[in-house]
């Protein structure tokens, strides 16, 4: 009765290690409980932290085989892909700036990649990480969760079939407050606002791309131009915590996107509207349970995640508990690394994936973020618009 | 044990005359039924219509004597001038590019204004009758009529005692639907919808102007410089019906407006934001009875308009209904149609005004919002930042 | 525009007059407020207050013509009744121990009456103001506001089409906290806690004979028996702040009906649910403005005040601003006091009302508010089922 | 940073067993997928169906080792308790009437369980089995879920401290509409509908017994009696699909619950609001990350889950992720196993609870959920009230 049941059933639980997310690490666990619930997955190695003695308590509190425990990558992958039981997939959560070394690393050993976002530091690491992928073809999957959400394929579908008309507005926005007091001097400042970790973008690198990619995704159309101004509204820092944008998805349609890390009062305020000829479409990320959809001078539907009427595939498929019965964020998380499971096992059997079913967010919305970044980044310079470079996922499993 | 017992007593109800607002004329109805729940004014004249026909059937409509029915509004203003019990104030809803002429007429027989937004069709417009009302000495309302909301009083005085710390960011946006599917040929095309009448903005004049004011009357600050860009996403049409703006307030608080009249889902989303160093507020039109006011780290708020603890003068004074009674959008026209009475009053009897009691909009709000419109157009046509000219409320009855 | 076009229109505005209401009463000014938003009554005379002094300065308060503020009802009566510009109806907001006398006087007069609930004291003067009523032919409304919202006509009209299917249970409860601290000792005490000017019961013949009027205005169905238990939740008085109810509507649809003054945390918690065999509805009265609709495994419909897709008539013509322009309480009391003014109207003419157009509680409600009131005291003490009598509204304008 | 660092860190994971929970059964997932993202719990054997074929091939999904997937569960109790690996505890969740056999079974080999509710199908059962599970000196957790999410325990919390002064009312209702168009007739009818399976009650004994324990664990007060009437509002069946009571907990307190599972237009509308002489407290479960606490005439303050000025120990150590990061009921199934893990790693190791860190239900939750559908359903024989048995947690881990 779990929705999961129109996947492939899988024949055996693969196995994960990871890069970074030692103690203390939040995203670390996001992943992990994404994978446990996905049950597709055994963690069983990693190299949780570059500090050995945190990589090896680490490993004690992840219940790793302490022979499984590295203290640095390079042996991890060398060690892992010279197993029989060797990982399937690693999954880097470390500072955006090893992204790229890392990843180029497990590839070379022709292991699965698992990444967080932004995908690199630059563009340019992006770019060779993209080439890499496809000499390796290795699975290489980008950790967009907030795509993941059962709601956000329902809207994505629901666009797709027509239901709001031919999309006229996009409005995107992610307003969080942690960073409002925090500067960037002193040694305790996160990485994430200095330049050597995190390039020329902290708040358009970390949670702007999230906002761009699902706008991106729900509406299937690239991001094609940005007219973006850069601001510090919170404490001084050398990176910004808040930019507002005007956007061109497709060359055509308008849209605005405006994320902030210094916003009092908000946590993680993603929220996407949707407005089309016919009808629009409502999403928040901290109710993600339900979609607005009001048509033309009619009464707002609300749409709960369920096998609910109104619930469309692909997105019933991923349904895991009844409407009513909330689910959440490690759900979105769960989804994704189902997928990569699939799409994993799929390679490994030289099979081709089922089709529609699968829709995670891999290397191209990766490198497509980077591009939005460095877009945004030259705009807010110039104080004018600017293109947008893309990649399209050719030769992917869905043709929309 | 109503709200308005603050207020100095009336002694009698004043007399009010109508130019517009004939028969399908909902702006009239609107005025007109806050003017009667305030209990503060007689509705007895009125140039209800440029049509003689539908003025005198408007006329009995309004249940006006018919010697007090004029079919044009100079007849209007000589006569009632010349009558001892004539009217105390005109209310101008004509379609706006007669806002001028009327005005000035009404100015020359020294009858005190309550006019429409916007205030003119052009910013010379504006500033000419905001030196015949300076020269004339009459009262000038102009009705921005959310700003008279019991909570959008009460932001403003949070924001004013500091509640939310320095403001370091202010998002407005309003968006409709109506004009989604309405393209400007025809005959029957809207006034609103043609340059002759509307001058060379639709959306950011109509409702544009609402957006702004409430983000100035809020964060008691000028928007000083505008980055806009317009656009149509609905039907065709010559002027906008959508348009996104980056702001500036007291040149260094950055802000965004969002407007559209082609917003399919959507009927009066007016909103506002502003963040501050400590916390954040939150209103939205559709709902004006809460306020959200969430501190950083904390749990939000949510104010219920009403004398309960939170509550704070100015906005005390206006409270019509015990919490959970709810008011809405006819009482803040009242409020509105209070303070225009008290104002005249006061100048009747030539007393000044009660200290904090008076906030409505008058005709600096009036021609602020045409220097804003007018910047607006120019940034929009240059594709870049354009300051925008500001009055300040000298020789108000409230220095903040 | 406005949505009570579909009313006859007025040829002028009658003549109202108040017995109760003065200074500090909220709600005389409620009542007085929903008399001049309808725009269908002038209020021209008072007696105020029992205090003579207190009814003088009401009467300047309210800016009557001094001829006509009264210091007893049985004056304002008779010389009211003597006048050819006499008030075509009177409203009578005194505390509830008086409406029987006072109704009853002014009927001997051949006046109009609008009463506020509860209708009286005890059931045999209910009993006996409704053979005066027959008798006197006079109109006589009575105030459940709440009945006269736009989306609880809204409600009943799809449930009378049958768009819930066969009403299968009903659920409505009002929840206030102000008695919570109250006591019944000391002079200060409110005359509702006394047995004097209450009768057996304060809280269920308060708010409880709304929520069950609402119940039974919404469903169309009579409330037949109760299974109550009466309770003092906050500090100790004689007479009930709370009560917890089992009902049945029309002897087969199982209900509950929840009343506390005495529940911190509410204000005015009136919600009404009703579940059928095909859907529900569900309406709360501190967010008039919707009201939810779900069918059976389907997303919930937000209808939205208005002239919008899956709004019906009779709800339709109450409409007074457009959706996304928020009406409220006062826009309910207007609707009533329209009502009233068209009833009588067609009474001073000898017309019959327009069908389906005025759906006004009148005084069958408020004796069968009186029967409840009656069946719910004696099914508290009895510990048991008591059966509730009923009028039926015969010879009305409506069958349904 | 997640909050379970509060708890003793595990050194293992535990194994745990199924008795029923095969394919199509959700209640078995949402057993499993808490075990999964607990991270405490390997899922390694199982008797997943009484039906021999569907018991393998439900092994098989689960990617259970076939030497421990078995057909019937007393081959597997007499091997896993034989094992070195053996399961550490068995997960009972078959129909009801068979959890009192299959608990004995297991507990006479000395293996921890955690069984469904409600406990069993008679009170003399559920007598039985304390007694057992005394002697057996093992941990018996019965899945009262809703009362390991957080916000459900902060609730708890707050009461306990004296947050909203003393208790004075408490409303629980819990409205389903699944059953609706069910009957008991036919092959298909769940077991759920029929006395055999499930005794003299459905919905009581289904969700009441939710309702009931959610009440009592949130206020810390037995329910004493009640005074029930069962009703059939769906299509005819056997036993009720709704009843309304009224309550007293602790002899003193009323309250109401209400439960349907004929309710057209609900889910799991599981609600419960908690009214004190000085705040109240409203938990929904279809939104269960904010917790609403209103004090006498002030702002609501809508706690969000994290780790957020106003949450209070013991419910932040339970949070997983951070505040805007939405959890849901996998979350709550995940609070569970950890604490379940933690009480059975504490029995193993003779180690006594850390204290105030668990609050799991068990088998006294489970006994008295029995007792209270018992005094319901005699209620609803005699038409009066009927006092509840009760035990209480002696010597439990927390004295409140």
């Amino acid at each position: 009765m779990t929705g999961n049941s129109a996947f492939p059933k899988p024949t055996r639980r693969l196995k994960l290690g990871f890069v970074g997310g030692g103690q203390g690490a939040l995203i670390g666990q996001t992943h992990a409980n994404g994978a446990r619930l996905s049950n597709r997955w055994d963690i069983v190695a990693g190299a949780l932290s570059s500090n050995p003695k945190r990589a090896r308590t680490s490993g004690q509190d992840w219940m790793l085989d302490e022979n499984r425990v590295y203290s640095d990558y390079q042996t991890m992958a060398r060690e892992e892909s010279g197993r029989s039981d060797g990982i399937d997939a690693v999954v880097i959560v470390t500072p955006n700036h090893l992204h790229h070394s890392v990843a180029k690393c497990f590839m070379e050993h022709g292991i699965n990649i698992i990444c967080d976002k932004p995908l690199t530091k630059t563009v340019d690491e992006a770019r060779e990480l993209l080439v890499l992928k496809l000499r390796a073809g290795v699975v290489f999957g980008v950790t967009y969760a907030y795509s993941a959400h059962v709601m956000v394929r329902q809207a994505r579908e629901m666009i797709r079939r027509g239901m709001i008309g031919e999309i006229r507005q996009v409005h995107v926005e992610y307003f969080q407050e942690w960073a409002i007091n925090i500067t960037d001097s002193g040694e305790d400042a996160p990485w994430r606002f200095k330049r050597e970790y995190s390039g020329d973008s902290m708040t358009v690198a970390d949670i702007g791309t999230h906002a761009a990619q699902l706008a991106s995704f729900v509406c299937n159309k690239p991001i094609t131009s940005v007219n973006a101004e850069f601001l510090v509204t919170g404490s001084p820092k050398q990176l910004e915590d808040t930019a507002f944008m005007r956007l061109r998805l497709n060359k055509t349609i308008p849209g605005t996107l405006m994320v902030s890390q210094a916003a009092a009062g908000t946590q993680c305020g993603l929220r996407i509207r949707v407005h089309g000829t016919k009808a629009s479409i409502d999403w928040q990320q901290e109710k993600p349970e339900s979609l607005s959809f009001t048509k033309l001078d009619s009464p707002t539907q609300v749409i709960d995640r369920g096998y609910t009427a109104g619930m469309l595939e692909p997105a019933t498929h991923l349904v895991r508990m009844p409407r009513g019965h909330p689910e959440a964020l490690t759900d979105a998380w769960a989804n994704l690394y189902t997928e990569f499971a699939i799409a994993i096992d799929a390679r490994q059997h030289g099979s081709t994936l089922p089709d529609n079913l699968v829709n995670y967010p891999d290397i191209v919305d990766g490198v497509n973020g980077m591009f939005f970044v460095d877009a945004a980044i030259n705009s807010n310079k110039k104080g004018d618009w600017v293109d947008c470079e893309q990649v399209s996922k050719v030769n992917q499993h869905r043709a929309d």
